[in-house]
């Protein structure tokens, strides 16, 4: 149990995927391309879940499920749709397995569906059929739903929590009466998911507006928040969508206005999925594995008796067992304090909890009895700078400790992302910041920006996109710096996931 | 906005339909055999689950997440396993759609899979694969793993809640190193599961054991919670499997013992469903709609301010309002107290809230404000019968009128099951309690009995079968009360869902 990861500057996509082994959060399941989320990483996802839950409810939202199952004839529908999404995706043809002619089992030419299902990619088509029949009046508007589902998108080029073919999100799907309040909505929750990133996350995005070629297909405007990861490229980390009248269009949600008049409802949908996990990790976790901010830890603080003997045993653990439960009794943000206690005979355990991320380890042994004090170390020091404190103060500081930690990570988060932004005005300065070498190593640029497919294009030679048009930006009209067109705006550039 | 359902003794089937129609808990959806779960349905279900969790978590299990497909090479591996479970299930063939001659979209020919995939109908062939990586030495065991998930199952009859082709579950599977543990985890929970059925659903479950005809295919041992319905019908409501190193076998769960020999491990499984809610339904609803047991309901209180005119609005709304916000800061069992304000201005409003089965409805008009209080009504009394009680003086009984009626649920329906419930001796006895009629309507049957297959098919004459053996039963020697075999026990006989 030593350390032993690649380092990030020697390989990131390596180390990530040592990370994720190192902390057990997940692995390659023997199905392509789907992942089995493990104990630890699926308890850091149901903490994502309850903040997220809570704040989709405060906000009006009420959860409810749709089907897994998506008929061919939905997605034939929605022309625009189907463009963009609904090709590579799990074709379900037979509704039974039966003995074949050499034994083994063949799907059974007697049950071929008479439509073909798609397993849902999204669920826009299938709800909308629904709110198709429960909007009929202004009165039922808007409606606020949500669901929590797993989906699935058939991916050729997989990577745990970052694209896997089936993952798990919240998918948001709302009608309105007005173009105002669906647009209301639809920065609502990019508000939801900004203060989810910062406040839960400890990770710093930008809320940005999509331009045309990186909208959702059939969106009038997507909204998105963007990280930047510590190998300077950006991800995307929660979208928002304000759809128009399309989908409602297609999928007929019409309504009675107060005048009695029929009209079209506008719909929103958003969602964020089990990629904010790849997001987090690329975030905050360092070469010695997983960091992870407080607020979403699967738990706090990691109880390590130290006993040599029987004797010094019997002393050490029900002192433990005392500190745990007084931990238990504190609360840190909507939670209680969350407590191991890892009493198995193995050596170097303690790597076994800062590969897995946990916030505070404390060691207790006969030597810190004697002096009434814990040993702790913090994930966000180094692995051996440790503090002794009495066990008193202790047990009423881990809260602020924890507090003070999920602070730190945010605010070296955020000066990473300063230190790797720049403002550039030309292509030559695009050029050198994205180049490669010590100075030109990337990052976000913010830069005046047509946002046309032809800026697209040339700035796919430097595997470079638009990520967003920052919603606080001001205008700023000139030349386009990638193609001398006119341009009013800046946007950020970087390469992304 | 009347009453107006089929009344139980009309049609009780037709009935069940009413109710969830009525109480908008769920319906069809477009996609055969699949179900809509609507926002209050579901929030009914996010209630049982979080109390299950808890339940599963304080018992020492973990929550993960497993992939959605399974090869079809597992289903082949095990053919016990298969004979029962895997045939009629939905099966992906391709991962591709594309245009087709007649422009409609068709499974792309070139995007055949190599293998199918069969959407999970039970999980234990793609968790048993993990399990054989998680586990090498004793030290792995015991491994307790929930997982929360949609599961599919091909039927041809389907009915909301009770039997649909996709539904919601949680399946535990659990790994230990001796027969004797993994036994003791299927009693475990077993009993976990009866206590959520008496003392979150107010529902009475006989504890019992499965016979051979009616276990889980690969089972050594299934144990069961089975629930006397309105309609004298049983309904399994939970099964705990003793799976003793048969799947172990077939998936490779292996371990070394503290010899350092290799052993299989002894495996268990168990699970709930969304059948639970039909369950919960059929158990205490009446007439007028759904009753719901307090501690699962998705709202405890509806407050609905009466005005009539601008200037009552004006007094009557901020009142409401205080006692909405007196009430949350109220808790009742795990949960804060729950309140919806129903201000619509809509006649017989209160019609919706019975059907929906809120526990409480409280009417607040200017005449009440003048004598400082409420009126409300108990969903467990008569439509019109009314308390008025001082405000403060509500405000502070809310959560024992809740724990009270938490208890008359499970104290009527304890009741009924008793009263329906005889002690038979000969195969006459059950002909004339099963025979229909006024005496004859039938209940549950404990009767002597051998269980074997001959009895299963003399029962199925009458539409009957072995519900279980129960667990507190005592030995019970003489002729089979269905076939005149040779019998050990007492069995609880049955119609069933």
């Amino acid at each position: 149990m030593s350390k032993g990861l690649t380092t990030r500057s020697e390989d990131y996509s390596r180390w990530y995927g040592e990370v994720i082994e190192a902390a057990d959060l997940a692995e390659h399941s023997v199905v392509r391309g789907c992942m089995v989320i493990k104990p630890w990483g699926y308890a850091l996802w149901e903490n994502m879940q309850r903040a997220l839950d809570r704040m989709f409810k405060a906000t009006g939202h009420r959860n409810a499920y749709f089907p897994l199952f998506i008929p061919k004839s939905f997605l034939e529908k929605e022309a625009e749709h189907v463009e963009g999404f609904a090709k590579e995706c799990a074709v379900v043809t037979h509704h039974r397995l039966v003995a074949g002619p050499d034994g083994g089992l063949i799907a059974d030419p007697d049950a071929l569906l008479e439509e073909p299902l798609v397993v849902r990619p999204t669920s826009e088509t299938i709800i909308g059929a629904s709110f198709a029949q429960w909007v009929n009046s202004y009165r039922d508007l808007p409606l606020l739903i949500n669901q929590w589902a797993n989906v699935v998108r058939w991916e050729l080029r997989t990577r745990l929590f970052l694209r896997t073919t089936e993952f798990l999100w919240q998918e948001g799907h709302t009608a309105h009466a007005t173009e105002q309040e669906a647009l209301e909505e639809t920065s609502r929750m990019l508000d939801v998911y900004a203060t989810f990133a910062e406040e839960f996350m400890a990770m710093p995005v930008i809320k940005g507006r999509k331009t045309e070629g990186e909208r959702f297909p059939g969106a009038v405007d997507t909204l998105t928040i963007e990280a930047m990861m510590q190998d300077l490229k950006a991800l995307q980390a929660g979208t928002s969508h304000f759809l128009g009248q399309n989908f409602a269009k297609a999928s007929g949600i019409k309504y009675q206005d107060a005048d009695g008049k029929e009209q079209h409802a506008w719909t929103t949908s958003w969602g964020v999925s089990t990629r904010l996990i790849g997001a987090l990790i690329m975030t905050h976790s360092d070469d010695l594995g997983l960091v992870l901010p407080p607020q979403l830890a699967p738990a706090h603080v990691v109880l390590l008796p130290i006993h040599r003997d029987d004797e010094s045993r019997d002393r050490v653990v029900p002192v433990v067992e005392k500190i745990a439960d007084r931990l238990r009794q504190q609360r840190f943000g909507d939670r209680e304090v969350e407590v191991e206690v890892d009493g198995r005979d193995l050596r170097g355990k303690n790597w076994v909890w800062i590969k897995r991320g946990i916030p505070l380890r404390v060691e207790i042994g006969p030597r810190d009895l004697d002096a009434n004090q814990v040993t702790f170390y913090r994930r966000d020091e180094g692995p051996k700078e440790r503090h002794s404190v009495d066990i008193d103060a202790f047990c009423e500081l881990v809260p602020s400790i924890l507090e003070e930690m999920q602070a730190n990570l945010f605010q070296k988060a955020r000066k990473f992302r300063k230190d790797n932004t720049r403002r550039l005005e030309s292509w030559d300065e695009i050029q050198e910041f994205f180049g490669g070498g010590e100075t030109g190593q990337g990052g976000f640029a913010h830069v005046r920006c047509s946002g046309s497919a032809a800026a697209d294009e040339k700035l796919a030679e430097l595997k470079l996109s638009v990520r967003c048009i920052p919603l606080d930006g001001e205008p700023d009209e000139g030349p386009c710096a990638v193609t001398g067109e006119p341009a009013q705006e800046r946007m950020v550039i970087a390469k992304a996931y």
